[in-house]
């Protein structure tokens, strides 16, 4: 029997208040309104990004709350006006939306879309600024426009993109941010040139990505920094060829890597969110050509400091909005 | 008679000690020693790096010395394997010089020589460390391997820039920085597109240069930012189309052009080297393709602050060191 058109209650990992245990209980989850697509979330990840709006120590709280931005799902139902995807597809939500309009959609250069940009304070949807979810009639904010800590969810059709329903849901929910984030940051922004040197600050998830994407693009060294040793062996499948731990070292690990490669890294990706690694990312790059790509989400009253001279030796800074 | 192999005497501007006027008086110039070029200069201009380094306030002093490096002359003589140029040769000083051998000469990206790049701290030659100026016997240190305030100066040869004898080396001499610097950062760092919004900071040589390298690349918006009025006129001349003087208004300048253009221009040069006008050029810029250029030369003891999310949104900074 079609659950279209129907609220549908299912369960959800709520979050009620910040840095509180999620509660696993019953909501309930309204239809798709216009140009919203209602998705079974068949899988989900935890990002750091979850963490860090639930204990919402740098940003605004927003509660109560369904977290969740990284996950496969297939299409339950669609509202009014969706033409792009049909109940039964297989989709990914996608935290940084397109509509396909506007000029950042229709730059290459750009995804922040000025419709569906990141948007970590909009709590409802855009269609009227009410949640779809909520308990006892007690509404409950979305997050990321995607929220799939939820057997169901409602996003905004340019929210998801459609896969191949062969591929395996279990694994490729990875690929809605951390993954693409980190491959993304260094085969679309760093752009290392075969035989080039790449530092990743940062082993998890995303960095795993980024030295992949540097693997993908040939470097010849991929030199991964981490405070946690136990990350290395894992980090060598993803192509790092070698580690360096800061806490070995009593000078800052921007010197240690300038001295490794004879006048910096060709270019940096910064997996962390640390604006002390943003700035060691920035500064162990090679003057001349160095390129530093920042990734990590900083704290919102963090500030990135350095010496001017470091651009004007002929350094790039570049940041990527895709997390 | 030819003057080879002889001592020079000559008129030189001599700095003495920081900050204290340049005294115009006679003084050796010894003959050019290997890889070396004697020239005679016709003409120098005074460039805002000149007294930065007089000044001395926020670097090493480095004194007696002879300043300047935006020059036009012609080779006198030239010493054991020289082999680019030859008495007679009319040239530009260029205090970014090329071996044409190292990994940065080689590098399409950069033009920081390992060998010849900027160097503010040294006061003598390559060659064997000693300077080609004395007074009496004393020593007088180089300036940028250039040292144009004198009649005849001695720099290496990767640090001269052979031109057409035709071309009148008293309009010519500002082609070896100001023009090149800023024309430069335009066209080859910023990369404006056809019909793109550009602003400029600074509308003194360096930033009139990069407006003109705007006005040929096509950008349709031309933003001159400067806290002197009487500026805007002649801006106009090279391709400016608005104004924005700061002090007109009670806002930072970085939101009276993001609200000029519908959310930041293009791209951004930065022609002062005052870290506040470097933030709001870096700010002023629209997210997701944005691109900030740093020309302008930081005191010493200067630091750029931003809060990282501006880089997050995909903007970008880079800077040149051409200056």
């Amino acid at each position: 029997m079609s659950t279209a058109g129907q609220v549908i209650r299912c369960k959800a990992a709520v979050a009620w208040e910040a840095g509180k245990p999620l509660s696993v209980e019953e909501i309930e989850v309204a239809p798709p309104q216009k140009n919203e697509v209602r998705v079974k979330i068949h899988f989900t990840s935890l990002c750091h990004t979850d963490v860090y709006f639930w204990e919402a120590k740098g940003q605004n709280p927003l509660f109560p709350r369904i977290l969740g931005h990284e996950a496969g799902g297939v299409v339950e139902s669609v509202g009014e006006g969706v033409m792009d995807v049909e109940p039964g597809d297989h989709v990914l939500p996608i935290f940084t939306g397109e509509c396909k309009e506007c000029p950042h959609c229709l730059s290459e250069a750009s995804n922040m879309c000025d419709l569906l940009r990141i948007n970590t304070e909009r709590g409802g949807m855009l269609h009227d600024g009410q949640t779809r979810f909520s308990k006892d009639g007690k509404p409950i904010y979305h997050f990321l426009g995607t929220s799939t800590f939820s057997e169901y969810t409602v996003v905004h059709v340019g929210q998801v993109a459609k896969i191949n329903p062969e591929a395996p849901l279990d694994k490729v929910c990875v690929l809605s941010c951390g993954m693409s984030t980190g491959f993304g940051a260094t085969v679309n922004v760093a752009k290392p040139k075969k035989g080039g040197s790449v530092a990743v600050f940062g082993l998890g998830a995303v960095g795993l990505a980024a030295a992949e994407g540097a693997r993908v693009c040939e470097a010849s060294r991929i030199i991964g920094i981490d405070l946690n040793p136990n990350r290395f062996e894992e980090a060598k499948k993803f192509g790092c060829t070698e580690f360096v731990n800061p806490k070995d070292h009593n000078k800052p690990v921007q010197e240690v890597i300038s001295e490794m490669t004879g006048g910096g890294v060709d270019c940096s990706i910064e997996c962390t969110g640390s604006t002390q690694a943003m700035v060691s990312a920035f500064e162990c790059v090679h003057d001349g050509w160095g390129v530093a790509v920042l990734v990590g989400v900083p704290s919102r009253d963090d500030s990135f400091k350095t010496h001017p001279i470091h651009f004007l030796n002929e350094r790039t800074l570049r940041g990527v909005g895709t997390r």
